[in-house]
């Protein structure tokens, strides 16, 4: 893999990646490391893999490519309801890697690691013949049996979500697509806006403490929010949305005003990780004022209930609608 | 992804995943697993990546990929004397995949999981236009505090290695080139035995307790034993070896009988597997005693000295020798 003026595995772990080393890593210098939870506390354990031309494209800035990789994993931590304690990262390089890529994609990488307090603890770099992989596992904790879990959900309990969604699905069919009339029709504010939110996951990690104390099921949406309040639900729960409560930003609502047929994209398209999760009725006064103390803006947006069948979408007309595309899948 | 006849990411997971999950894994109908160590425990954890035609063969059996990709994680798991607790596992599949491909894979998987007393966890299952990656996290865990480390070895420690030497490096030498001279010159069993070794790592996690209790550094033997002796020496070491000590199995011994030059790829090829680690002199015979109750043969190969230079091979004639391929590099 090392080639003509480019390191080995071993200096460029070195050179890049041991910067980056946190407690129990042993400065990379050895094949795994060590990791306790604070006592009482339980580790929370997650790793997704995003792969070039499925997840993000060849030509992003690495940068953001890595801060990307650690972001979605991070999305997932925050979802349980755990705080960030670092992450092991692979790293499977196609044979044109270049140095001034890695490094970009360290420092990326570095700065990510830094502003969510998320160590490296260890890796492993391999070489392809296919598309560039990044994988990478991350580690949070909770206060021990205290991970917030997906499918357990009340009837009664009020589904929230964090931010806006659909950004980051018009950002994507705006990368697919410039020349789209109602992606000309948008302002360049509003253009960069959906574009970064497609490139730059930000992962809810402020939120942790607030699902810890009253979710009682959360995820992350990472493939729409029609199809994950699905997989949310289960075992005998559905829900009633109201969908003119679903919090958009202006760009999204400016891309709807002048293509209706959006609203399917931003629904039903994936990449927001934004959280969506539910809490007790009850909880709804406090967790507002919670939310606006940490600067996360959250929004309800519906109901859970007894029931098998899909949630129900009420659109702007007061009817119930439904989607042609359930759930985005990268798979 | 999911194709004509096949199931999408969902009931992938459902049909051959979920069965393997264990403690904390809520069935994998999560994003992420929680997981403790017992009380007084450290976690170790580890990831390693094998792809198709860098780790193993695009043709090799899917059973054997899975419990390759899973051994070759617990080796070092075993090297830092930690005992099993789990596994997160990152399939990037061609799109070329079948459904009997993958229940081979998931059968073997499941075997290795059961019979190394390490249950799956979570994971990610991922396209990718590029050959076949398996990305494994491993956990285990240690006494608080118990982590055996790489470059911890003390001058005057003697250098043990489990089991036998280079049978893999011969076993890949045997795949690439059947018709070699030496290859048509062993019996079959021989040459079963080498490909075998090659193609079915065995972890020797029966000597992690062994290893807690005595080693003062250790690390498995995957890129060959003359590069990754050097890798565990450091800061102030090296050592001397009695190449004529080194152990090798029957077959080894016929091909270096047939062709001398071999040893070269015995001692410097990668996909051991083994252990290698340091001990206090004293300890020897109590260690010897504990291996052979636990039915793994252990050799005592060398001693740590003072000194920065590369460590000193003795061979047959008495005489230090040199390498010409320091490493096996995968990468």
């Amino acid at each position: 893999m090392s080639g003509p003026g480019r390191p080995g595995e071993e200096a460029l772990i070195a050179r890049y990646f041991a910067p980056l080393a946190g407690e129990g890593a042993e400065g990379l210098r050895d094949d795994a490391a060590s990791l306790a939870p604070t006592p009482g506390h339980d580790l929370v354990v997650t790793t997704d893999a995003i792969v070039a031309g499925m997840h993000f494209f060849p030509d992003d800035p690495p940068a953001s490519i890595a801060r990307k990789a650690l972001g979605v994993n991070l999305s997932d931590i925050a979802a349980k309801g755990a705080d960030p304690r670092g992450f092991l990262l692979t790293l499977a390089l196609p044979s044109d890697w270049t140095e001034a890529w890695l490094a970009g994609f360290a420092e990326g990488l570095g700065e990510a690691s830094r502003a969510l307090g998320c160590p490296l603890l260890g890796g492993d770099t391999v070489r392809t013949d296919g598309p560039l992989l990044i994988g990478v596992t991350a580690f949070g904790e909770v206060p021990s049996g205290g991970i917030v879990r997906r499918q357990t959900a009340r009837p009664g309990d009020l589904i929230c979500v964090s931010g806006t969604i659909g950004d980051a699905a018009l950002g994507l069919a705006l990368r697919l697509d410039p020349g789209a009339a109602w992606a000309t029709a948008l302002s360049d504010g509003e253009r960069a806006h959906l574009a970064d939110r497609y490139l730059h996951p930000r992962p809810r990690t402020a939120l942790a403490g607030l699902l810890r104390r009253h979710a009682t099921a959360a995820m992350d949406v990472s493939d729409g929010l029609v199809g994950d309040l699905g997989k949310m639900l289960g075992g005998g729960t559905t829900a009633r949305v109201d969908a003119r409560r679903i919090p958009h930003s202006s760009a999204a609502r400016h891309a709807v005003m002048v293509n209706e047929g959006l609203i399917e994209t931003i629904l039903c398209g994936g990449d927001d990780y934004e959280l969506i999760f539910c809490i007790p009725e009850a909880d709804w006064p406090a967790i507002e004022a919670e939310a606006c103390v940490l600067g996360v803006d959250i929004t309800m947006i519906g109901q859970v209930a007894d029931g098998q069948v899909a949630p129900e979408f009420i659109d702007l007309s007061g009817n119930a609608r439904g989607f042609a595309r359930r759930a985005f899948e990268h798979f």
